[in-house]
């Protein structure tokens, strides 16, 4: 090798660097986390990540990709996620993995594959190694992924259930949009509403974007809802959220408040970005996309209060399985997810507006419906579509208004206008996007990590290593 | 946190281990690889690595994973490949960002983006350190990914121009199928066999699986091609190859056997598994599948190497970029991948059979051609075919058989019979696999290290980032 100028710098950089990364490794091998970030974007596989880096890059009129605040963490892997009954998991199995570290069959929660022995989640062990704990979700608290963590059913449909072992937890934060079944069992059995109960057993319910702007609940164990007008089953969708919406970032700031306060002891926070598999489920890339970035916020969120407290964080950021097997190429040499910018609304939101205007307008022309649809895609306005494309969607239109057929289109959450969901499958094929399932797929998920013990999380892991990787980086005493 | 036995014996075991760690760190720190194994699976995404991992569990009768040699690697990572022009990037821009370790247009080779400046290779970094480099393929030592690390051409179609910088490399060892164009430029100009050109250059030209068994070559610069009598463009699929073929696997232990040869100080190994992606242009999923299984045992040569050497040996795993936008599930919730073992030929080699009996017997019945893809995919006789899948392939049959209109299904390396890719088709289904795309997608790429600076591949990069972190851990004078 010759011995150039270049080459004597490089090697003074090159130990400068690995004496720095010496000193870094000794300090931070002896140290744990006192604050432990869980964030979990269910349904988010690798794809949905990349598509959101792109469509950002995208939208700043270029070629390439906008790193998103986790994707810039310096410990990347990623994970297979086959349950114990499937090569493809259910967020109950899924979830369960994430909480427990150990695989049960699909649809079980926080069990055994027998679904007969109650499994103990991290977030268990962080609360006896002395840590306030936090679990908080955009969709409702008793869902399959929040429910693992606290709960132990052998069906994530007993949503009753599932959220009366909020109080045996003994958990200091919940928060989400609701509950779904708040006064009936899973065997159609009329009980104790589960507000009454909660709060009987000490849990202070508060509701609203705006429910722990001030600290009149500082210090109380809460369970903070979305206000009664709205939604009990989700947050609505990023992309249908008007500015005072409850938002899933609202919920990460306000679990990170209510659990700082007076706590010298740290935290264990879980935050599930729900609704990305909802989107995906209904192939809906646009909100797919949004939804990514709406969760990017709550990474932003944990990575703030990471910044100001870098030798007691750790952040994991990581999904249960990959939805809708997304794929970034349809066939041309290039992607064109800009178009997505053009949807206003979700999928869903759409359907509604449809539905409306079959309401007051049962014989709507054809003209009036497609004005409503390129105002909330952009279809014919800002993109061409094809006559084949527009023979199809015209069709159901006919069906439909003339016809008086009403036609859906179904997925795991969802019961979509044809006319909107059509509408929305043109815009993926302009955006050069492929879904081949609306189901979840046994695609690795991606796992992301920084801060105190995050160098362990660099291989190709298994989904439950996760919890067991972020318990011997905090020491807990766990499974 | 209560003091328990477990947890003394944790604390033990955590600063065993990190004590031993840090001695691992420092030891490592101050080396540099004398091996550099860069394997490139061509086309390979995490899908398609998964794909393998599950397929292989499947055979084994179980629900889960079985780890390639690579998918073990300590570090891990994953890369964003976009290309210069496009978000979905091909082979010449791909390989030349993981040569050069800097964006180019689709297209060219080793070359910027205006293709006018050559741009230096990681290759050339390693050979001007000293080290042996030798440049292998399972496909033409002229086609793109081999051809950025060694050449500098402004289209990847200059097949001639391309080989004929062999020479002025001055690498070591070179292997491959062949040369596609070896006696005329792209201009169509006939010119000296590149062969004789090589061999008034030094380069003594071998060939056939059986060449380097004996040393009779032994030190010299070799130019290791497939027999004459085989195709140029690219050894056999691995599904296709009998024990007598040449495959990636031989060419590996030949490099390695040549390029260790009384050499005290290193080689780089470039090695590509060229054909995983021809078999997903053609969404051809038991041929893909056996492709990555080939690749892998490649890896598995270059780590039996690393086990022998590891403290002197890196070894890189990852691909250029992902091809057919493979999915994991196409709806239910469970795949079945191992109806893919019932294929026995690719898809094109289908076709040649479908051609031959056409030929032979222009009038065959149903179901003597029904009887070939039995044999030769497992449909009707190991899996069952729904109804319109079979009334979709008896009518490419009649269009063929009775109409003799002989259909096609094209895609970039192959124009495949219409029967047999519909066979293809049909047995993908049943698997539960999907793909969107007979082009290469913008999916990350999979980054897999072990050894000697392998540390440094735990975060998510750049493609262009993989030769720069690879010339780092080496202490190569590199861009």
């Amino acid at each position: 090798m010759r011995i150039t100028y270049n080459y004597i710098i490089m090697n003074i950089k090159f130990f400068t660097t690995t004496f720095l990364s010496l000193l870094l490794f000794i300090s931070t091998s002896f140290a744990q986390p006192k604050y432990i970030f869980y964030l979990i974007g269910d349904g988010m596989g690798l794809n949905h990540v990349n598509l959101a880096e792109i469509y950002s890059a995208e939208l700043q009129g270029r070629i390439g990709y906008q790193p998103l605040a986790f994707s810039q963490f310096p410990y990347v892997g990623f994970a297979s996620t086959n349950s114990a009954s499937s090569s493809i998991t259910d967020s109950g199995a899924g979830g369960t993995a994430l909480a427990v570290g150990k695989k049960t069959h699909n649809g079980v929660i926080g069990m055994d594959s027998a679904a007969t022995v109650p499994q103990r989640s991290i977030a268990y062990a962080a609360k006896e190694a002395g840590l306030k704990v936090g679990i908080t979700t955009s969709v409702s608290i008793d869902h399959a992924t929040p429910a693992a963590f606290y709960a132990h059913q052998p069906k994530r449909s007993y949503a009753y259930e599932i959220a009366s072992e909020i109080p045996t937890s003994g958990f200091d934060f919940f928060a989400g949009s609701g509950f779904v079944s708040p006064i009936t069992t899973f065997d159609k059995k009329s009980v104790e509403d589960i507000h009454t109960l909660l709060a009987t057993k000490g849990y202070t319910i508060v509701r609203g974007k705006h429910a722990l702007r001030n600290d009149n609940h500082a210090g109380k164990k809460i369970v903070w809802l979305n206000n009664e007008s709205q939604d009990k089953d989700a947050l609505k969708y990023a992309i249908d959220q008007t500015a005072e919406d409850m938002s899933l970032e609202d919920i990460t700031k306000g679990a990170i408040k209510a659990l700082s306060h007076n706590n010298t002891k740290g935290f264990f926070l879980m935050v599930e970005g729900g609704k990305i598999d909802w989107a995906s489920h209904a192939n809906d890339c646009a909100t797919t996309v949004k939804e990514v970035l709406d969760f990017n916020k709550t990474v932003q969120a944990a990575f703030d209060f990471y910044k100001k407290h870098p030798n007691e964080t750790l952040i994991v950021v990581t999904a249960d399985h990959e939805t809708g097997g997304l794929s970034l190429g349809n066939g041309p040499s290039s992607l064109n997810l800009k178009a997505l910018a053009h949807q206003k609304v979700s999928q869903g939101a759409l359907s509604t507006l449809i539905g409306n205007i079959r309401k007051s307008q049962p014989n709507a022309t054809w003209d009036e419906v497609k004005n409503l649809i390129a105002e909330n895609t952009g279809l014919w306005t800002n993109l061409k579509v094809s006559e084949a494309d527009e023979k199809e969607i015209k069709a159901a239109y006919e069906k439909s208004f003339v016809n008086h057929q009403n036609e859906t289109s179904k997925s795991l959450y969802a019961n979509d206008d044809k006319i909107a969901s059509l509408s929305v499958r043109i815009l993926n094929k302009i955006a050069n996007v492929g879904w081949s399932s609306t189901n979840h797929t046994a695609a690795y998920v991606p796992v992301y990590a920084i801060g105190v013990g995050a160098e362990v999380f660099n291989q190709k892991m298994d989904n439950t290593d996760i919890p067991k990787k972020i318990a011997e980086a905090a020491k807990f005493n766990f499974n």
